[in-house]
Protein backbone atom coordinates (compact mmCIF):
# COMPACT_ATOMS: atom_id res chain seq x y z
CA UNK A 1 0.00 0.00 0.00
CA UNK A 2 2.49 2.47 -0.83
CA UNK A 3 2.85 2.96 -4.38
CA UNK A 4 3.75 5.88 -7.06
CA UNK A 5 3.59 7.33 -10.57
CA UNK A 6 6.34 4.80 -11.69
CA UNK A 7 4.28 1.76 -10.31
CA UNK A 8 2.12 2.62 -13.27
CA UNK A 9 3.75 2.04 -16.82
CA UNK A 10 1.52 2.57 -19.67
CA UNK A 11 -0.75 -0.40 -20.89
CA UNK A 12 -0.34 -1.63 -17.32
CA UNK A 13 -3.94 -3.27 -16.29
CA UNK A 14 -5.80 -3.48 -13.03
CA UNK A 15 -8.59 -5.27 -12.08
CA UNK A 16 -10.22 -3.96 -9.04
CA UNK A 17 -11.96 -5.85 -6.04
CA UNK A 18 -15.78 -6.62 -6.60
CA UNK A 19 -18.47 -4.37 -4.53
CA UNK A 20 -22.25 -5.47 -4.23
CA UNK A 21 -24.82 -2.83 -4.62
CA UNK A 22 -26.87 -2.59 -1.89
CA UNK A 23 -30.51 -2.08 -2.23
CA UNK A 24 -31.07 0.28 0.25
CA UNK A 25 -27.60 1.81 -0.57
CA UNK A 26 -29.11 2.45 -3.84
CA UNK A 27 -31.80 4.62 -2.20
CA UNK A 28 -30.16 6.17 0.13
CA UNK A 29 -27.82 8.13 -2.34
CA UNK A 30 -30.99 8.66 -4.40
CA UNK A 31 -32.56 10.73 -1.78
CA UNK A 32 -29.34 12.69 -1.06
CA UNK A 33 -28.24 13.47 -4.12
CA UNK A 34 -30.26 12.04 -7.40
CA UNK A 35 -33.97 11.76 -5.84
CA UNK A 36 -35.76 10.58 -8.93
CA UNK A 37 -38.41 7.84 -9.29
CA UNK A 38 -36.66 5.44 -10.71
CA UNK A 39 -33.72 5.51 -7.96
CA UNK A 40 -36.13 5.58 -5.05
CA UNK A 41 -39.27 3.18 -5.28
CA UNK A 42 -38.87 0.16 -6.92
CA UNK A 43 -42.99 -0.47 -7.67
CA UNK A 44 -42.95 3.08 -9.28
CA UNK A 45 -39.61 2.52 -11.04
CA UNK A 46 -41.13 -0.63 -13.11
CA UNK A 47 -43.15 2.10 -15.00
CA UNK A 48 -40.43 4.07 -15.96
CA UNK A 49 -38.00 3.79 -18.96
CA UNK A 50 -35.41 1.92 -16.34
CA UNK A 51 -38.23 -0.90 -16.15
CA UNK A 52 -37.28 -1.16 -12.13
CA UNK A 53 -35.34 0.46 -9.60
CA UNK A 54 -31.60 1.69 -10.78
CA UNK A 55 -28.76 2.93 -9.41
CA UNK A 56 -28.10 6.99 -10.15
CA UNK A 57 -24.87 7.16 -12.48
CA UNK A 58 -23.39 9.18 -10.41
CA UNK A 59 -23.83 6.44 -7.57
CA UNK A 60 -21.93 3.90 -9.87
CA UNK A 61 -19.11 6.81 -10.27
CA UNK A 62 -19.04 6.89 -6.51
CA UNK A 63 -18.83 3.01 -6.00
CA UNK A 64 -16.03 2.60 -9.20
CA UNK A 65 -14.45 5.65 -7.28
CA UNK A 66 -13.93 3.60 -4.55
CA UNK A 67 -12.37 0.72 -6.42
CA UNK A 68 -10.02 2.17 -8.41
CA UNK A 69 -8.79 3.76 -5.06
CA UNK A 70 -8.76 0.26 -3.36
CA UNK A 71 -6.78 -1.44 -6.78
CA UNK A 72 -4.39 1.56 -6.99
CA UNK A 73 -3.14 1.70 -3.23
CA UNK A 74 -1.13 5.28 -3.68
CA UNK A 75 -0.47 6.06 -0.04
CA UNK A 76 0.28 9.85 -1.34
CA UNK A 77 -3.34 10.09 -2.73
CA UNK A 78 -4.28 10.54 -6.35
CA UNK A 79 -6.16 13.36 -7.65
CA UNK A 80 -8.50 13.55 -10.45
CA UNK A 81 -8.18 16.60 -12.66
CA UNK A 82 -10.73 15.57 -15.36
CA UNK A 83 -12.59 12.82 -17.08
CA UNK A 84 -14.22 12.19 -20.08
CA UNK A 85 -16.66 10.31 -22.31
CA UNK A 86 -18.42 9.23 -19.06
CA UNK A 87 -21.25 6.73 -20.09
CA UNK A 88 -23.56 4.44 -18.22
CA UNK A 89 -24.63 1.78 -21.00
CA UNK A 90 -26.64 -0.88 -18.50
CA UNK A 91 -28.38 0.22 -15.11
CA UNK A 92 -26.60 -0.89 -12.36
CA UNK A 93 -29.24 -3.28 -10.68
CA UNK A 94 -30.25 -3.68 -6.58
CA UNK A 95 -27.81 -6.40 -5.52
CA UNK A 96 -25.50 -6.32 -8.83
CA UNK A 97 -21.53 -6.63 -8.30
CA UNK A 98 -19.18 -4.43 -9.49
CA UNK A 99 -16.46 -4.62 -10.54
CA UNK A 100 -13.25 -1.97 -12.43
CA UNK A 101 -11.25 -2.52 -15.22
CA UNK A 102 -8.25 0.37 -15.18
CA UNK A 103 -5.83 0.81 -18.02
CA UNK A 104 -2.81 3.08 -17.99
CA UNK A 105 -3.30 5.10 -20.93
CA UNK A 106 -0.32 7.16 -20.86
CA UNK A 107 2.00 8.43 -18.27
CA UNK A 108 4.38 11.77 -17.80
CA UNK A 109 5.57 13.77 -15.17
CA UNK A 110 4.21 17.11 -13.99
CA UNK A 111 5.33 20.24 -15.96
CA UNK A 112 4.06 22.55 -13.51
CA UNK A 113 4.44 20.38 -10.08
CA UNK A 114 7.74 18.64 -9.13
CA UNK A 115 7.30 15.26 -7.65
CA UNK A 116 3.69 14.39 -9.14
CA UNK A 117 3.35 12.76 -12.14
CA UNK A 118 0.43 12.28 -14.75
CA UNK A 119 -1.54 9.28 -15.42
CA UNK A 120 -4.27 9.40 -18.36
CA UNK A 121 -6.56 6.58 -17.48
CA UNK A 122 -9.46 4.36 -18.85
CA UNK A 123 -11.74 2.23 -16.11
CA UNK A 124 -14.61 0.40 -16.79
CA UNK A 125 -16.96 -1.07 -14.89
CA UNK A 126 -18.79 -3.87 -15.19
CA UNK A 127 -21.76 -5.74 -13.70
CA UNK A 128 -21.78 -9.64 -12.81
CA UNK A 129 -22.60 -10.36 -16.15
CA UNK A 130 -19.93 -9.11 -17.84
CA UNK A 131 -22.34 -5.93 -19.06
CA UNK A 132 -20.53 -2.27 -18.54
CA UNK A 133 -22.42 -0.40 -16.63
CA UNK A 134 -19.99 2.57 -16.72
CA UNK A 135 -16.76 3.58 -18.90
CA UNK A 136 -14.65 6.58 -18.64
CA UNK A 137 -10.79 8.26 -19.70
CA UNK A 138 -9.36 10.30 -17.45
CA UNK A 139 -6.39 12.49 -15.65
CA UNK A 140 -5.10 12.08 -12.80
CA UNK A 141 -2.14 13.22 -10.49
CA UNK A 142 0.10 11.11 -8.38
CA UNK A 143 3.23 11.64 -6.86
CA UNK A 144 6.67 10.28 -7.87
CA UNK A 145 8.83 7.89 -5.97
CA UNK A 146 11.28 10.90 -5.53
CA UNK B 1 -42.96 20.73 -10.77
CA UNK B 2 -44.21 19.00 -13.75
CA UNK B 3 -41.20 20.22 -16.67
CA UNK B 4 -40.89 18.04 -20.08
CA UNK B 5 -38.54 18.67 -22.72
CA UNK B 6 -40.54 21.36 -24.11
CA UNK B 7 -39.68 23.39 -21.64
CA UNK B 8 -36.16 23.85 -21.96
CA UNK B 9 -35.85 25.44 -25.43
CA UNK B 10 -32.09 26.09 -26.76
CA UNK B 11 -30.28 28.99 -25.09
CA UNK B 12 -32.03 28.78 -21.91
CA UNK B 13 -30.35 29.40 -18.34
CA UNK B 14 -31.56 27.85 -15.00
CA UNK B 15 -29.47 28.93 -11.66
CA UNK B 16 -29.83 26.25 -9.00
CA UNK B 17 -31.04 26.98 -5.42
CA UNK B 18 -27.53 26.82 -2.84
CA UNK B 19 -26.47 23.98 -1.06
CA UNK B 20 -23.69 24.02 1.58
CA UNK B 21 -20.89 21.33 2.30
CA UNK B 22 -21.08 20.03 5.94
CA UNK B 23 -17.86 19.48 6.77
CA UNK B 24 -19.00 16.02 7.98
CA UNK B 25 -20.48 15.23 4.86
CA UNK B 26 -17.11 15.53 2.89
CA UNK B 27 -15.81 13.17 5.66
CA UNK B 28 -18.75 10.76 5.08
CA UNK B 29 -19.07 10.48 1.83
CA UNK B 30 -15.06 10.15 1.36
CA UNK B 31 -15.32 7.15 4.36
CA UNK B 32 -17.59 5.38 1.57
CA UNK B 33 -16.50 6.48 -1.79
CA UNK B 34 -12.73 7.69 -2.17
CA UNK B 35 -11.14 7.06 1.00
CA UNK B 36 -7.85 9.42 0.80
CA UNK B 37 -6.69 11.79 3.35
CA UNK B 38 -7.37 15.11 1.95
CA UNK B 39 -10.44 13.76 1.76
CA UNK B 40 -11.04 12.77 5.53
CA UNK B 41 -8.46 13.92 7.59
CA UNK B 42 -8.63 18.05 8.34
CA UNK B 43 -4.74 17.86 9.81
CA UNK B 44 -3.07 15.29 7.78
CA UNK B 45 -4.73 17.24 4.85
CA UNK B 46 -2.78 20.50 5.30
CA UNK B 47 0.38 18.18 4.13
CA UNK B 48 -1.41 17.33 1.12
CA UNK B 49 -1.21 19.14 -2.55
CA UNK B 50 -4.43 20.56 -1.30
CA UNK B 51 -3.04 22.09 1.86
CA UNK B 52 -6.70 21.42 3.53
CA UNK B 53 -9.55 19.27 3.77
CA UNK B 54 -11.45 18.70 0.45
CA UNK B 55 -14.71 17.56 -0.79
CA UNK B 56 -14.03 14.15 -3.46
CA UNK B 57 -14.79 15.71 -6.80
CA UNK B 58 -17.33 12.96 -7.07
CA UNK B 59 -18.78 14.02 -3.89
CA UNK B 60 -18.87 17.84 -5.58
CA UNK B 61 -20.62 15.88 -8.84
CA UNK B 62 -23.22 14.27 -6.81
CA UNK B 63 -24.32 17.92 -5.19
CA UNK B 64 -24.54 19.28 -8.34
CA UNK B 65 -26.86 16.59 -9.58
CA UNK B 66 -29.12 17.40 -6.35
CA UNK B 67 -28.92 20.63 -7.45
CA UNK B 68 -29.50 20.50 -11.20
CA UNK B 69 -32.28 17.78 -10.56
CA UNK B 70 -34.03 20.20 -7.92
CA UNK B 71 -34.17 22.88 -10.71
CA UNK B 72 -35.43 21.08 -13.81
CA UNK B 73 -38.34 19.92 -12.14
CA UNK B 74 -39.39 17.09 -13.88
CA UNK B 75 -41.77 14.90 -12.75
CA UNK B 76 -41.19 12.13 -15.28
CA UNK B 77 -37.34 11.85 -14.88
CA UNK B 78 -34.33 12.98 -16.37
CA UNK B 79 -32.10 9.83 -17.37
CA UNK B 80 -28.34 11.11 -18.03
CA UNK B 81 -26.82 9.35 -20.93
CA UNK B 82 -23.44 10.66 -21.07
CA UNK B 83 -21.00 13.62 -19.55
CA UNK B 84 -18.13 15.29 -21.03
CA UNK B 85 -15.27 17.28 -19.94
CA UNK B 86 -15.89 16.81 -16.19
CA UNK B 87 -13.45 19.19 -14.64
CA UNK B 88 -12.78 19.97 -10.94
CA UNK B 89 -10.95 23.79 -11.14
CA UNK B 90 -11.06 24.60 -7.80
CA UNK B 91 -11.41 22.27 -4.27
CA UNK B 92 -14.43 22.22 -2.18
CA UNK B 93 -13.77 23.18 1.36
CA UNK B 94 -15.84 21.95 4.11
CA UNK B 95 -19.07 24.92 4.80
CA UNK B 96 -18.53 26.05 0.58
CA UNK B 97 -22.00 27.20 -0.22
CA UNK B 98 -22.34 25.41 -4.18
CA UNK B 99 -24.50 26.21 -6.98
CA UNK B 100 -24.92 25.20 -10.45
CA UNK B 101 -25.73 27.19 -13.34
CA UNK B 102 -27.37 25.08 -16.46
CA UNK B 103 -27.05 26.18 -20.07
CA UNK B 104 -29.66 24.31 -22.73
CA UNK B 105 -26.91 23.88 -25.46
CA UNK B 106 -29.21 21.60 -28.08
CA UNK B 107 -32.49 19.94 -27.88
CA UNK B 108 -34.18 17.47 -29.83
CA UNK B 109 -36.72 14.61 -30.52
CA UNK B 110 -35.12 11.00 -29.71
CA UNK B 111 -35.23 9.29 -32.63
CA UNK B 112 -35.17 5.14 -31.12
CA UNK B 113 -37.47 6.43 -28.03
CA UNK B 114 -40.78 7.55 -28.67
CA UNK B 115 -42.18 10.38 -26.29
CA UNK B 116 -38.62 11.44 -25.41
CA UNK B 117 -36.47 14.38 -26.04
CA UNK B 118 -32.73 14.71 -25.89
CA UNK B 119 -31.04 17.68 -24.12
CA UNK B 120 -27.53 18.83 -24.34
CA UNK B 121 -26.71 20.84 -21.44
CA UNK B 122 -23.45 22.76 -19.71
CA UNK B 123 -23.11 22.42 -15.93
CA UNK B 124 -21.17 24.70 -14.01
CA UNK B 125 -21.00 24.56 -10.70
CA UNK B 126 -19.67 27.88 -8.45
CA UNK B 127 -18.82 28.71 -4.46
CA UNK B 128 -19.78 31.31 -2.45
CA UNK B 129 -16.57 33.22 -4.02
CA UNK B 130 -17.54 32.72 -7.37
CA UNK B 131 -15.15 30.03 -8.24
CA UNK B 132 -15.96 27.46 -10.68
CA UNK B 133 -15.23 24.07 -9.22
CA UNK B 134 -17.05 21.67 -10.86
CA UNK B 135 -18.11 21.82 -15.31
CA UNK B 136 -19.61 19.54 -17.67
CA UNK B 137 -21.43 19.16 -20.89
CA UNK B 138 -24.11 16.25 -20.67
CA UNK B 139 -26.58 14.52 -22.50
CA UNK B 140 -29.63 13.68 -21.66
CA UNK B 141 -33.45 12.29 -21.98
CA UNK B 142 -36.31 13.38 -20.78
CA UNK B 143 -40.32 13.22 -21.85
CA UNK B 144 -41.82 15.54 -24.21
CA UNK B 145 -45.42 17.15 -22.99
CA UNK B 146 -47.49 14.40 -25.31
Amino acid sequence: MNRCFEDFPVGMRLRSASYQVAPRAIEEFAREYDPQTFHLDQVAAERTLFGGLAASGWHTAAISMRLFIDTMQVTGGIIGLGVDELRWPTAVRPGDDLQVDTEILAARLSGSRPGQGILRIQNVTRNQRDQIVQSFTATAMLPTRG
